[in-house]
């Protein structure tokens, strides 16, 4: 043992952040274990932490190592993402590589700690080998043991959805208020009663916010978080396959990297660019056919039940190649008719937009859900009365571009057989966008959305639709970790609970502003939007949902959750009754040169700037939650000038619930030394659009 | 209940057989339940056994049923295979259409009987109905209900393998025989201690023969059989899903056929064509590519240990695209050289073989076993060592055509994702088939070979190599059930045991002569004859396995077991010290215009004569098993005429195990009328072949 305690003392390492506030500390414990602490400006962030891996060989690595090796480097560079919330990203970290031999087996790990100004990321890496050259991960052992009862915004753990309201509690209350918070989803797996989503935002009692993610989620399951709540330690739970294995291991391989964002001021989290930063570089040659846009959809009308996706109620079920449509009748509420889209066409084009989803164009929505249907789409035959070369020719010459969408009813296997020809029918029909979507369980049942096998499916659809050129923005998929740095034709996800929930009984009127400190730490969402008509019994008197915000609050999204991909999911006949603060969408640009972030904090508001690429036009979002609040921001990140700013906000007697329709939109001419105090309503929100004079 | 008797009355359905002999009894029994039984010239074959199925909801299609239809019908028609034991096929059956609808749920299922001359086939048919849309069979209830306490000859039940030895016992003695039947293999899954697999060959104290077996297994499960040994009742036992469900259905819709072919004369088993009958006709417009194929193989020296597939001990593992195989050190013993096989293309193109396969010639052999490996290969990228361009150039030169080997590892998403480039790489290089695998344990672990999801991956891709005028020789996939009739790409499956289990211990010396009896009646076995050295040590020191069979009992197998592809499978070399027996190998035809069934009892021998398709020429193969005898034959199958027949046979000391190279080849001037005396040695056999004088 004196040998042991010897190697114990010399593995002690730390590694501190650039601006010197972060300091990362690695030791190997009692018996060789590794452990990792992490302290901000002195604090306490996580506690001594374990790490490492159970094996279905039965054998383990977590304990009996040494240390070989610590090395240290610093890095300091700036890269230029193909879109984003900046047109460039400094990569300023810290690292402590450590490599380590289990000494009871001779088997080699090595573990990879960055440290950024806000931020540690850690992953473990296996070198290639003889002694572990193939290995079944049964669990992973890291954990993040926190200092205390924080306070956390959470979602329920689950194998096949994140699409949940946040619960803000104390840790100590999640076991008590799990079953209440797992709502109803079209497919969904628990695990555990303190089992927990990331991106998982906390907050200290002394002040501390906490972000608890992952990055670069490639080849390997996506990570949930299971509490210990009688000592505030969460470890690591990856999703499993069917016969509960979690990970088929090849090495020389690695890991994702487990983040910890941290800092005493709540902005710092949502500027934080260290998931991109730990992604790798683009891997696409030529980017230049990747292109943010502003579009519309036949799909709201849906969502709401207005319209459906469906053709006919004719036939007890389809069969793809069988069926023949011609012989159906059509049961009157087809959405996606030539008619219907040419007038979302004429409108779109008429304000600017870039581009149309249409969904329910092809054959197979009457029995696509459910069923546990094989070939339940093919994804290039139109319905009748959808007239693809017609609306085609006619979306090109009224200058939009169509979005494919290919439901896959988490059928991936049709998917990935079918998935060649359907790239190459939208490039043959000018389609360069596709929305996927993943809905419903896994066919054939047993197996989970988030597990290895899916993960390596979902990049394995983006990858290819790279050599098509085709940009992917993927609903249900699992929850992005920064993907879109490697491979930005990830133009969007969904992966988190999205707009449509208005019309599926509301969100809480706080979910966009905690969704900016969680779901969107991976990645931007394609979270649909720009919802005018609160009262859903409107389009559909059938349903009686309400959209829990203000008008303003949703023209705010557009600038607080970045997105290369933003929609106006209303109707054109609700815009046209609202076209003065429809001008705000039509005007708001996607994509940025810079961005501030003027006011924070989770689930109560959220306030940024941002200003557009290549463009001397500014925006302003401040997305309130459900209490009342005056935001108040200067804007000194205005270069020295004159300006105009059109204000877009609550009226007084806004209410999500009461009047949300109630909005005020004012001129003003600002400049770098204008502050302004702006009342936002429960629910409410606003937005600045910003010119020179 | 005054109703249902009734019903019950009026619903006593039976046809017969053409010839009069099989009598097939159609009722439903008390509570609505349907029954089947057979009989043979007034013998029971089956006696009244239950049908249908239960359901994952909860409800079953067992009884409550009532007749709604019954008709009858007729149909003679003759059509021509592309390849096979005769140029004309006749089908003649008498058909009864049973129309039930289940009273209670209003459910419709229909059954089709279609009763032969030696063979009942009955499929479920659903029609589509909105009572029955979509439904999950957990178990299908069919059985099967014996006479008496047959002769079986059979083989575990596994939802992996087929690959066993074959058992000869009373049925009542399966149980006590099973554990030592499950020989290892490198995927399995028995399921029952008196689970056998299909076909299964019964033969009754009272003479009758009789085979179980299905046809026409398209998008369902493989179907096993499950024996209630006290009462001789077989039940179907379905592969399951891994979450035990066995079959996702979607009406209209129908179950393969389930087939039992009974007669007094072992021969007629042999001789039946139920199978294919039974089976849609051929569905490819253009068959014109499709050329049965006498070929040899790099291949043998492998199995026996001679060579190895792989290149290189000097990586822990391989990752493809990643692995520089230029900077390892090769280990000396790879089979697939350059020079290797130019080496076989010259033995091969000498003596007027059609086609060379070569194994080992792409990159992850390595490490392609065993390791749960994703992405295991690629199918398009050779070992340095293997010159592919020249190879082909070379092999195009010399007339012979390269046969393709895609061993998938049973990493079968992998073969999907990279099928199309794997096809389309096989003919820019003149490849016009391939032999698949699927060895080991399926990727992901947890399912199994012969579910219905992985019977649809096997067909899926006989279709998409059609669409590349490929022919399919697939090993390890489920056994076949006459789908070469209506996809006749598909030229070959192994699923039993094959030759190469003689390097690998031995098969039973009347192993050739059962396999016509079971796996042969779904189809044309790649079993891969021709091995003259019995002792596998001359090619590998370490393996000391013996091939159980006399030379001239290998000879007989290209008659008895007839395939459209004949693998030579010995080495050029050994073959050059028989070349007056490998005689016989060069003669003999793959594809015929009529067959004779001369001689045949399960497991002890087959005597088989064929007719070349479109040449004068016959060829008789006699197969022994381990009991020596004198097998008597007429030639009254040759027309009116002078014959030259050349006899391959057994010496007078031969013994599989004590002389098996003991032959004597004679020339002898025959006729109609001419009778012959052969004796047969414990397991050998003899070869004839013949030709106008």
């Amino acid at each position: 043992m004196g040998l042991l305690a010897q190697a114990q003392e010399s593995t002690v390492q730390s590694v501190t952040s650039p601006d010197g506030n972060l300091t990362l500390r690695f030791e190997l414990g009692e018996g060789g274990a590794p452990r990792y602490s992490l302290q901000y400006k002195g604090k306490d962030v996580v506690k001594p932490s374990g790490m490492g891996f159970r094996l279905k060989d039965g054998t383990a690595l977590v304990d009996y190592f040494r240390l070989v090796k610590a090395s240290q480097s610093e890095k300091d560079e700036t890269w230029k993402p193909v879109w984003g919330e900046e047109n460039e990203i400094r990569d300023h970290h810290k690292e402590l590589l450590v490599e380590l031999e289990q000494t009871s087996s001779k088997r080699l790990m090595n573990i990879r700690f960055r440290v950024f100004d806000h931020a540690l990321g850690f992953r473990y890496e296996f070198p290639q080998q003889r002694n572990l050259s193939y290995f079944v991960i049964t669990d992973e052992c890291t954990q993040f043991a926190m200092t205390g009862d924080h306070i956390a915004w959470w979602i329920p753990g689950d194998y096949d959805t994140q699409e949940y309201d946040y619960t803000r509690s104390r840790l100590s209350e999640i076991r008590g208020l799990m079953t209440g918070s797992i709502t109803g989803n079209l497919s969904q797996t628990s695990f555990s009663p303190t089992g927990v989503q990331t991106a998982l935002m906390l907050k200290s009692d002394d002040g501390l916010y906490i972000n608890l993610h992952e990055a670069a989620l490639v080849d390997y399951p996506c990570m949930h978080l299971d509490l210990d709540d009688k000592n505030f330690v969460f470890t690591s739970w990856l999703t499993p396959y069917p016969n509960g294995d979690k990970a088929y291991m090849q090495s020389a391989c690695r890991t994702p990297w487990r983040t910890v964002i941290v800092s005493d001021d709540a902005r710092d989290i949502l500027a934080s660019r260290v998931t991109l930063n730990l992604n790798e570089p683009c891997k696409l040659e030529d980017t230049s056919w990747i292109k943010p846009c502003k579009y519309m959809g036949v799909w709201w009308e849906m969502i709401t039940g207005k319209s459906e996706w469906s053709y006919t109620y004719d036939a007890p079920n389809i069969h793809l190649g069988q069926t023949d449509y011609a012989k159906l009748k059509p049961h009157g509420r087809h959405g996606a008719t030539t008619g219907n889209v040419k007038r979302y066409i004429d409108f779109a084009s008429k304000h600017g937009f870039d581009a149309l989803l249409v969904e329910g164009w092809n054959i197979g929505w009457e029995d696509w859900f459910g069923n546990a249907k094989d070939e339940v789409f093919d994804f290039v035959t139109p319905y009748p009365d959808f007239d693809l070369p017609g609306i085609r020719d006619y979306a090109r010459q009224k200058g939009i571009k169509m979005i494919m969408h290919h439901e896959t009813s988490s059928s991936i296997r049709n998917y990935e057989r079918r998935m060649d020809e359907a790239y190459r029918f939208m490039k043959e029909n000018g389609y360069d966008a596709v929305k996927s979507g993943y809905v419903g369980n896994i066919i054939p049942p047993g197996q989970n959305h988030y597990n290895q096998w899916h993960v390596n499916h979902y990049l394995y659809a983006v990858k290819k639709a790279a050599e098509y050129k085709i940009m992917v923005n993927a609903h249900e998929a699992v929850r992005p970790t920064g993907l879109c740095r490697t491979y930005p034709n990830l133009i969007g996800n969904e992966s988190a609970r999205g707009s449509e929930y208005q019309a599926f009984g509301g969100s809480k009127p706080g979910h966009t502003a905690i969704l900016p400190f969680t779901r969107l730490i991976g990645g931007p969402m394609d979270y649909t939007p720009g919802l005018f008509e609160n009262d859903i019994k409107k389009y559909n008197p059938n349903n009686s949902s309400w959209v829990n915000t203000t008008l303003c609050n949703q023209l705010s999204l557009y600038v607080s959750m970045s997105s290369p991909l933003q929609m106006a999911a209303d109707l054109p006949e609700t815009y046209e009754r609202f076209m003065d603060a429809f001008q705000f969408i039509k005007d708001v640009e996607v994509d940025w040169d810079q961005s501030w972030y003027l006011e924070a904090e989770p689930m109560e508001y959220v306030t940024v700037a941002r200003k557009a690429k290549g463009k001397d036009l500014w925006f302003v979002g401040g997305t309130n939650g459900e209490q009342p609040r005056i935001s108040v921001i200067n804007l000194n990140f205005l270069p020295a000038g004159k300006y105009v700013a059109i204000i877009y906000q609550d009226g007084k007697d806004a209410h999500y619930k009461e009047n949300p329709q109630n909005y005020v939109i004012s001129t003003k001419k600002v400049s770098p030394k204008t502050k302004l105090k702006i009342w936002t309503a429960a629910g409410g929100g606003y937005a600045i659009s910003i010119r020179p004079q």
